[in-house]
């Protein structure tokens, strides 16, 4: 377990965060304001949890395997989901449950959840009922198509998003069929702006003592991000929204094979297509009427790009690295992501790191996601493992509201935590 | 042009962010603080604005062209990037302009920057120049490989950043050449953590009147984003790491093809399974051995997809989804992107709008990225077209800064704005 005694504190350090989120989207925003050190306080249900604690893989005293054998094998999943976060028991359909949120509440700076529609509600924890209590609270919900959104749109997952979004026809060439991003970008979205949103009510909170609820969805975040691109323009003027692995209007740009791999180029300014042509040794190219203006280059594309993939094709990845670098070209190798994610480049900075085991410690072999924010004079990452199902039931019961030992047995023992 | 009179301030309001950023990682960074209501001035050089500026298609009086023709004509990549930014210009070269740099640094509480290395420090305008007169600030880097970077790494770009975060490499399936992502995700994940870090580090100085330097980079943001999912271990298993269009480890899933067109589909959970079973019209393969758990499911996963896909085929996709939904099963079309960014399901909520040029107005056909957080009782998103170069000189040098009448024209005649 790493030991950071010495270190500052995080930049939200005295934020108080109840996360009743689960599965990926919910868990990532939380995982963010955990990394930058607020208190986030996970709340699951006893005889419920987070479905992220069953996902295979798992990990534990004997290594990583694909289904649990021991009572302290714990999923891959909430290794890396829960770091950083204490975890607290409590079933919201008891009872007494709602009183106890509230009263969680009462000391929290933030509320994020990503129920379906209308269970905040049923339980009595939604926007209105939190705020009755905390009136500079924060609530953030995470919704597939936005809390408004009609019912019958149903239950959004990474892959209908990614789909509905437009991004799987953004991928590969026109004709094809759709391209699945693989990784959840549907669902990473979502997440990373619900945190900004989130941090910004925080700091008009902070100004002016109120609260409000911010509200992101998985399709509108991962929308607004395939917008970046002028597709519907470019469609108009007869110009392909899918071009494969070249980026013709950047021309010469795209992503190459080589002797032993592939290597991205990107050189659309003239001074980047000439370098191209002197790492090629064949400088008097970027003279050629054919090539010597971007406007040019677009229209003889096709005829550009088989040039510079004959070249590519025969020398290994590195020499056609070296020799673009030494002309001043940006590239780089394409890597496998078991290699990429292992690479000293994110490595050294802590932008991937290994996960660990709250018992058995640091696997070298299992490469997570790291936190890729790093600051000058506050901790930023993650320097506490994930626990078990209501491990902080103690500290949070007992320290932060005060509970009594004899009350907290009854409320096990009556399954209200 | 949008009225917004009556509207709630932003939950930014207030921040006022000096903005150095140029192309598209640092600009869409700047332009979410602005969609939330933070000042955001924009510095370009009088002389080589930002290349965006200057990015094929425009807009103008008579609609979208590949090429500019008047002086109002706008290249649509300003006009996103450039929306509710104010746009001064200062020749960070000129001897005079560090000293006026300075004076905005004093009035500010945010800077962000995204030049090559070693720039801020020969114009005098780094974050140890910017502390020593302003200690609360926070200046926000974002760079290819991390402020600390090996210089021989070079320069960054979308595409290249893909290819090293091994992003490319996770869509598309074994063996097949590396898969390119249609929109710049590679440049989209650092601002989006930028904007993250810059939100915390002000909480952090408005707490205890300490700014910071925040240093997020390409590869480590998208690498942090690609490790989410545990390619490592997979590959240590000796799973493939590339499934293509469907997702063997939560049979059934994964995109198919319809007669008109394709759907996305995810039942991993039996009670889903057992849903797309019924809409198929074989709802006793739930009970059958090969498909009766997800373990079943995932080892007949091949069986299962072709079977699937068999019946997604003979029906259009608005038949499939129907029959879908009706079982409760969790699914969606494949949507171009063309047609998903002007969906109401995007459009209603403003997560994606018509973009406006500030002489005429918005273009019904032109869509661009929204703002993707919605708040209760605090307006965000863009009222505000871009300006064009320099267009707010006298609101910030006159207003802010104070400079009369005649400085300002020398100024403009030195060179210096």
């Amino acid at each position: 377990m790493n030991d950071h005694q010495d270190q500052p504190p995080g930049p939200l350090a005295g934020v108080t965060v109840l996360d009743l989120t689960t599965m990926l989207a919910g868990p990532y925003a939380t995982l963010l304001l955990a990394g930058l050190g607020a208190r986030v306080i996970k709340i699951e249900n006893p005889d419920n949890p987070d479905p992220s604690r069953s996902n295979s893989l798992f990990l534990g005293r004997d290594g990583v395997k694909a289904a649990p054998e021991h009572d302290d094998d714990l999923s891959l999943a909430i290794l890396d989901r829960g770091r950083n976060k204490e975890a607290i028991t409590l079933n919201l359909k008891h009872p007494e449950a709602r009183a106890i949120f509230l009263d969680l509440v009462r000391r929290a700076d933030v509320v994020v959840e990503n129920y379906s529609q209308g269970v905040t509600e049923r339980l009595g924890i939604d926007h209105a009922s939190c705020r009755a209590v905390n009136s500079a609270l924060v609530y953030t919900s995470i919704s597939g198509f936005g809390a408004d959104a009609d019912p019958r749109l149903g239950k959004a997952v990474d892959i209908v998003i990614q789909a509905m979004s437009g991004l799987m026809m953004t991928s590969g060439a026109e004709g094809e069929a759709p391209v699945r991003v693989g990784i959840p970008i549907g669902d990473q979205a979502a997440p990373l702006f619900a945190t900004i949103g989130t941090l910004a009510a925080v700091l008009q909170a902070r100004a002016t003592g109120q609260g409000q609820h911010v509200d992101v969805s998985l399709l509108g975040t991962l929308g607004a991000l395939v917008a970046a691109e002028p597709f519907g323009m470019a469609h108009k003027l007869g110009r392909a929204t899918r071009t494969g692995e070249v980026l013709p209007r950047m021309a010469p740009s795209g992503v190459f094979p080589t002797a032993d791999g592939h290597i991205a180029i990107s050189a659309p300014k003239d001074v980047f297509a000439a370098g191209v042509f002197r790492a090629m040794g064949c400088p008097e190219l970027i003279q050629d009427t054919r090539f010597g203006s971007l406007a040019a280059r677009v229209r003889n594309h096709a005829a550009l790009h088989e040039m510079v993939g004959a070249w590519t094709r025969s020398l290994d990845t590195a020499a056609v690295a070296a020799l673009l670098a030494d002309c001043g070209v940006p590239n780089g190798p394409v890597r496998d992501p078991v290699e990429a994610l292992r690479h000293q480049d994110l490595l050294r900075r802590g932008d991937t790191v290994h996960l660990e085991h709250p018992r058995y410690g640091a696997v070298e072999e299992v490469v997570a996601g790291g936190m890729p924010i790093h600051m000058s004079d506050a901790f930023t990452g993650f320097d506490k493992p994930a626990v078990t199902l209501g491990a902080s039931n103690g500290d949070v019961y007992g320290g932060l509201l005060g509970y009594g030992r004899e009350e907290l047995d009854r409320l096990r023992r009556e399954g209200v935590i």
